[in-house]
């Protein structure tokens, strides 16, 4: 089976280059994380590398270190900004994982005991609440 | 809060140790494979760093590199050894995300077009199960 090529009009491309808007919490010359805007919890977070690839499997392996370190950054400030139980990372590749958007991106989602996962509903949250929880999480990055 | 310790006595360690079998499809300086014993899917295997840490939350940022470039190469692995469509990558932190063993452990599972994830039920596959699984994935690996 032919590999299907990276289309550079993903709507992650297109926040990556700013051509649509998002709500930033970390950025650095390889990877930027920005809130999901259909959040399966408070304080979804997406992490993306600004290297173009599909998914997992077609990425520069050399992206995978600095991706993941932000990865783990994020994580550790999820959880210290909603006070979280936990955080559970998500990475989906291809449409019979789930992945809707065809550009790599790791989900960092904080955990609280006894609390599901909601499910992917393609309910878009209010901008305000996306923009007060990035701004919890950018200074709990910092704290 | 205090940080929960790393107890080198979890069973993902003694695997690592050899003090408990596993059926390994990879192994390198940092790095070891091995098939999930409770399944979500045909091919689940775990992907674990010899260095001790709880989880993603404790790991030395340094192990995290190589630690990925395996999932990559697993997960690549498991789409062409079992013919999927895609390749699920989770990682749990802490017991409200879901994680059961405290060793960091990534876990990627081939996916099928219409086949859900199956519920971590605690039920354990045959050894023969496994042991046959192992050998397409060590095969695709070397492939």
């Amino acid at each position: 089976m032919a590999e299907t090529p990276y289309d550079p009009q993903n709507i992650f491309a297109k926040i990556l280059r700013g051509e649509i808007p998002s709500h930033r919490v970390y950025e650095d010359e390889s990877v930027v994380a920005f809130m999901d805007v259909m959040p399966q919890g408070p304080g979804h977070t997406l992490v993306v590398p600004k290297a173009p690839s599909r998914n997992l499997l077609d990425a520069d392996p050399a992206t995978l270190g600095p991706l993941f370190t932000v990865v783990q950054k994020v994580a550790l400030a999820v959880k210290k900004a909603f006070g979280a139980d936990g955080a559970t990372v998500l990475q989906f590749n291809e449409p019979a994982s789930g992945q809707t958007v065809y550009h790599l991106h790791v989900h960092v989602i904080p955990r609280f005991e006894g609390i599901a996962l909601r499910p992917h509903t393609g309910n878009m949250e209010k901008p305000e609440v996306l923009a007060e929880n990035a701004d919890k999480i950018r200074r709990a990055l910092v704290g």
